[in-house]
């Protein structure tokens, strides 16, 4: 999230945070700049913190922030460990001055560059891949000596030595840079509030804040904020070949969000639709696994005519710990998060609509606590492909050989599920879902691949199917491995 | 909640208030017993604290709540204002021995007795009623040599002095009384969990700690726990008319519990069908306010045929407080909780369903949000009659005043909200559709009332007719005031 | 500690309990008084928490304790355990109004008053004897129809009951009443702010807050503190034989402050000069144990003319708890206080000056540090009377049985603590240290007694002699026991 | 401090740390290694935060702290401003390995070496001058194919970029540098605890953790720790002149402590007792002001004859901050750490004996307070000389235009304090008094200097005498500013 040249930028910057909170609860962070004033140089300003956005801020005054522009960051997974040092923004002196970062996605060739860049010479500090990007543009030679053209340069020479997924901001004392990976990986899009340019990775964030929703950024696109509401794009990596990520339409992204040019909600709602006409099943009731599950769920019964029902209850006030007894209960881990509804499910054949299964564990105790609530057959049904291979552009799936889709056949994780059956939706259909509603898009969908080509190229699905777009990890010559522990 | 003589009862008496977190958020606290051993004294040992329960438990270590009994207490509401001193279970010395005290429901002659009490000489610590009852247990002669005979009967005369709305569960350090008040305002049943005895105002709470339910409390019914699993019930207040709260069904209840015989969840949806029957609209969606108002919404789609869609999403990630720009964000207050899915609104006439309206300020912000998303018409439903009226019986419901449906006709309520039309359900729709799912109560709905009598007479609905079956504080002589602040 | 009728009464209130940190460091809490004003009735605001004054008032906001009168206390000891529930002031709702207590002292009679009033119905919340107190007051029939002499009556009543040692803080909506038991067990005097009234254990509160010293409570008097400078005493118990406590010289009291008419530096200094003429040593060194021996050493080495050195360093950065290896350290708990001073002790004969052994473990291990850091000789000097009796009126001592000048003759102690002599000073002595530095209370010193009866027995010595002036909890017919633990 | 191969490194180490706090009150730090084991490689465990020692590690859990070696840190002072991310030890990836430094001393040339860091790609990350060290460990090129040597000369060639004070500790994942900057300013020194090395800035680390004293390291020595207890020292600064701090004497350091061969008390006693030989006062009493001035009052006391007294008696139980009420208390801020002793001081002329002024304020209020007690006459002693210049190598001075004895000469400097008389130790005294209890150091005490070179030519004596061994920042061509703030 983003706030250039707005009165209360660090305070703005904080309720997109909270907006975009499923994007990452691990840590949160603001950075605000300070201008140079009556020759005060100009300053930045960080307040960060481990845990969900509310709790960071909590009594925060922000008066500690001050400023006309900031940047914030929720931090998710996380390669580097579970870290207060890994929570971003990230911000340093360097050569070019004071500077702060925050990175949405996930460098493939970060070990490669960390190796390269301690050879020669760098103090690294946090686990997070991020902090190779301030190593390169603390290295940028000065080329030019105007400094407009010295720091989008150095930006440039730094963003051409990445690999991987990036939604990035980077604040510099005089200005901030927005850009999106050729690829396009992840989503990045600008609005604007009284007036003022405010970035967020999802729409949502502007609905909280009262902001206009513009665009989104381009795949490979640099956007410089300059003073007093300057703008600039620059397309660094030529022609690109977008490839934005699939499971932010199937899981990752709120679904009153619009990413990629698609509304979230629409695009889950028919693969719901679609995963019916695709897997129909002669059940009772649609039960949806919420929050996830609710919207596919929708899109499930109403293609299909049967009736929707809250057969799953999810307890909202979660804590971060449960203490359970010696004797333990059992699915305690389940139960603490979903209690079903055994009214609706006793003597009833259901179908229970989800929209992933990853490890299998929690599927395999919510079956056993629908029938244990009496449920007389239960139908899985899943508004995606199965998950077979692990993303490394951002999402944090586990490693491959953990994946139930992975190591299983179908039979063998209707088996282990212990469900009467179970379907996936196909990668085509999901294809049809994403485009269905889009008729506009319908004619664009060729336009990235050659003739005849499927429109699913123009995605990245390889979570589902082992094409990696553009590599993985290993093919950057290293090992992803923990560096800096604890 | 209560647990009897089960080795983990503190632990299993904290998850159960974990499952019940809804019915109080401001504050929780468990008590335990240790028996008499060798000669060392029967102890009570408390941790209570402000916020929720798996706050006020986070990292505890259960050791410091060791025995085999406990009572447990989530709090809500507050005549007596938001301290720590009045977070319950209430424990203190006695002439009895040491004893604990948890209260669902509201005295309303509680100032009387206060009055009478401190005059007499006694000493309030808290504000909250409850204390009243330990002052009557304190005070009740002993008139029975045999301490079974005594401490019972100390117990009947002091709930004798009672008037109002109380499940309550008493610990001694020899026994536990769990009691319904004679009208059963209030719900309360008892499970078994590996033979112990277990008792839950919900049943939600048995499903979490995997206790089996048994049944519940009748009216007027004083059950008491005595060692070794001894049990025996009696029935102070010989033939009672019994009135349980409906708003228990309406909106206070999880939907995945069963309440006075019935299971919410399928009143709840009945509810939302008979508004669709009662109040069609010819719209094109149902949006259901989450998440009070999705079961209902649920049973007007249903019913209807009108698809359901998520208009409105919620936001789960919620803090204690917020900081707003002073350039204050527009309806910032709902927003926070609830965002508008503009993609499905667009252009859309729209059926909102809730559960209730209190004052009606939320409401009035949720359909400007609706239309700014774009809806084209936005039609109110509310799935129980007008709010009309306080309770005095344990919901905290605010002055009469203060309630937007006895301030305003229809037709007021429809301009203040800017909607394009309302409708409550009526109260004969709200007892068609309690008793609609519930063929073996048909027949027995009419057994409290006189030949004829129509069924709803078996509730309490003060809150939406007046019609309060015991009166008022003020038939008891006495305001409710706060007497000790801080 | 109190204040009455200043604008900022509970500020200055917690500024006297910070001075006097030293006489408890459980607990603190204040209570603040607003007046009835306007027709809102008078209140009381209450602030308390474990620990140290400076930690529980930590960033505390004084607008939460408004009003122009406040009490405060600092817990110390307690009989009834280490409980938020304990800490001081107690504040209730009674039959005359909301009350707030502080007591200095301990009764020995609480026992019984608590069977008495449990029988008779009341409720304890607290295991602290200060409870008895109040429902006295609270059961106080009101046999005047003007408040005036009802309360003040009531108080009266209320402390004919009681037995033991109090220096009593009582503050209801519209007065203060101050008390010393009719032994004058504990000081208490009273000062003057800006023209308002104060009142506290020790002068050093007046100091800090800069008020000026007007003169001690007599034993047995009363004083009642009414609206606009009002002020009376009475004195309810007739004819007084006053005992204070020896031991707040010895011990107990702030070297700077001025107790029972004299100042506690000058006596303290006596007792060490008194020491050093009844117990010479030929030693090369005075070595104080810091804080507490330090002034007494400075009597013994003037006295002696022996030169006093350092040769015990105290750490006073000192947290709650210290996390010692597995292998674990020699001494490791006097070590983390205190640490020998080698350069000074290296080849020498030393005197070490203390003012008491309780358990003697300290010490034990003191003498066995001076030893590895090279002292020739120790000899150990102390500048009080063995204590061999425990405390049952406000000093936390432990069971005679403890006690090491209790358990073993002075030869035996001399093995026990490693030590080339040991010698106490002897009852004459110290009270001639305390006499001696008073040529005008010299005079006075035979009229508490009959003529020829030694000076000594205007105190309470019962720690160094067994002599009780008012007996002791085993007189009162109960022993002292924990009713409401945890 | 720094623990080498012992099973219980980190836990000493914060022991070692607290037995040092004096040195550091604003943050504190321990980073432990474990070993390379079973192909797992070596490791760095951090635990750092703001504050005591005690708090910082209050309820820490050490098996957070795994490993056989630690260095530990308190933070005093900083240029750098009062930050999480400047407190020590610092740790980091550079090229030859994980790595953790702790360093006590200031370097001068610190800005000068971070603009060249930054220029050429270094990114900085804390306001701290110590980051610079690591910056350039990570810069030292692989000159040698061994990594035994390789890692030495990195170390040394680092060093030797360095201009300043610095006492080192630099830990590896194989090996742990100790340090001491070729002037000696600051100690380190060395012990032996089970056989394991222990490096510690006093010797008082030593004695509460149990460990024996072995020597200092000397300045410019290089010690090198290597598995299985290996050591070696070189001495890459070759002839070195060495320059203490006597700062450490007259102020710093713990008496108890041994540091540059003497101990510190005895040279403190000696300091008073030269400050009465050259100024003596015909005074009823000698008063020190605790706890800075007590050792000096102590022998100034002895010299002079004259009788010391606790006229300044401090409170130790010291919070953060303090609230004040509106209407200020007169010398509130000196009167919640210290109350003048009235009964002492009434009527008396008394010689105030303290280690320093700096501002003068505080010494200023004490002085008001002495009077006001009743002194009659106030004599100021100071043992050491004026204070007339900041200290660049460690100690945290202010500014010259703030120090009285810059801005004021004697006479208006007893005038601002309104004393009857000042005096301070002359700087010849001073030396007197180090070298007086010093017989064999006596002989060697011209051995440093040319012969008739005056014996103080050993000591750095800067902040007395404007004489700066190796210059100060400002000829390292840069003014020390704060280039990361907040």
């Amino acid at each position: 999230m983003g706030v250039w040249e707005h009165p209360e930028a660090a305070n703005i910057c904080y309720l997109g945070l909270f907006a975009q909170q499923h994007r990452g609860q691990e840590g949160a962070g603001v950075v605000s700049r300070t201008r140079s004033q009556d020759g005060a140089p100009s300053r930045l300003h960080a307040h960060r913190g481990m845990g969900l956005v509310a709790d960071v801020f909590e009594n925060f005054d922000f008066e500690l922030l001050p400023g006309d522009s900031s940047i914030g960051h929720v931090r998710y997974t996380t390669a580097g460990g579970n870290l207060l040092s890994n929570v971003q923004p990230l911000r340093a002196d360097i050569s070019i001055g004071p500077v702060a970062i925050a990175h949405n996605g996930n460098l493939i060739n970060s070990d490669a560059l960390k190796d390269e860049l301690i050879r020669s010479g760098a103090i690294f500090n946090s686990t997070a891949d991020t902090e190779v990007i301030l190593h390169l543009l603390a290295r940028a030679p000065r080329l030019h000596a105007d400094r407009d053209t010295y720091v989008r340069e150095a930006v440039i020479a730094s963003l051409q030595r990445l690999k991987g997924a990036y939604s990035l901001l980077i604040m510099f004392e005089d200005r901030m840079f927005a850009v999106r990976d050729p690829n396009g990986f992840r989503p990045l899009c600008v609005g604007l509030l009284d007036g003022s340019v405010v970035v967020a990775s999802e729409t949502c964030a502007f609905d909280l804040i009262g902001a206009d929703y513009v665009r989104e950024l381009a795949p490979g696109e640099l956007l410089e904020l300059t003073p007093s509401g300057g703008e600039r794009s620059v397309f660094p990596f030529g022609v690109v070949r977008e490839t934005p990520c699939v499971f932010e339409y199937v899981y990752f992204a709120r679904p009153d969000s619009k990413v990629f040019g698609r509304d979230v909600y629409g695009v889950r709602r028919r693969l719901g639709a679609e995963l019916a006409r695709e897997h129909p099943v002669a059940a009772d009731l649609v039960v949806p696994v919420p929050d996830s599950g609710m919207t596919a769920a929708l899109g499930y019964a109403s293609e299909s005519g049967l009736p929707l029902e809250l057969g799953l209850i999810r307890n909202h006030y979660v804590g971060r710990t449960f203490i359970e007894p010696k004797q333990s209960i059992r699915d305690f881990g389940v139960k603490i998060k979903h209690n079903a509804n055994a009214e609706v499910l006793r003597g009833k054949s259901i179908v229970v609509v989800d929209d992933s299964i990853v490890r299998g564990t929690t599927s395999r105790k919510l079956v056993a606590m629908f029938r244990r609530a009496g449920a007389k057959e239960v139908h899985m049904r899943i508004s995606a492909p199965p998950t077979i291979d692990p993303c490394y552009y951002g999402i944090d799936t586990p490693q491959k050989e953990e994946l139930v889709a992975s190591r299983l056949s179908l039979s063998e994780i209707k088996d282990f599920l212990e469900v009467d059956s179970i379907a996936y939706l196909s990668v085509e259909g999901m294809y049809r879902a994403i485009h269905g509603g889009d008729p506009e898009n319908a004619a664009k969908k060729h336009e990235a691949g050659a003739p005849g080509e499927p429109p699913r190229k123009r995605f990245c699905d390889a979570c589902f199917t082992g094409n990696y777009p553009i590599g993985t990890p290993s093919d950057c010559g290293k090992k992803q491995t923990e560096l800096l522990p604890s």
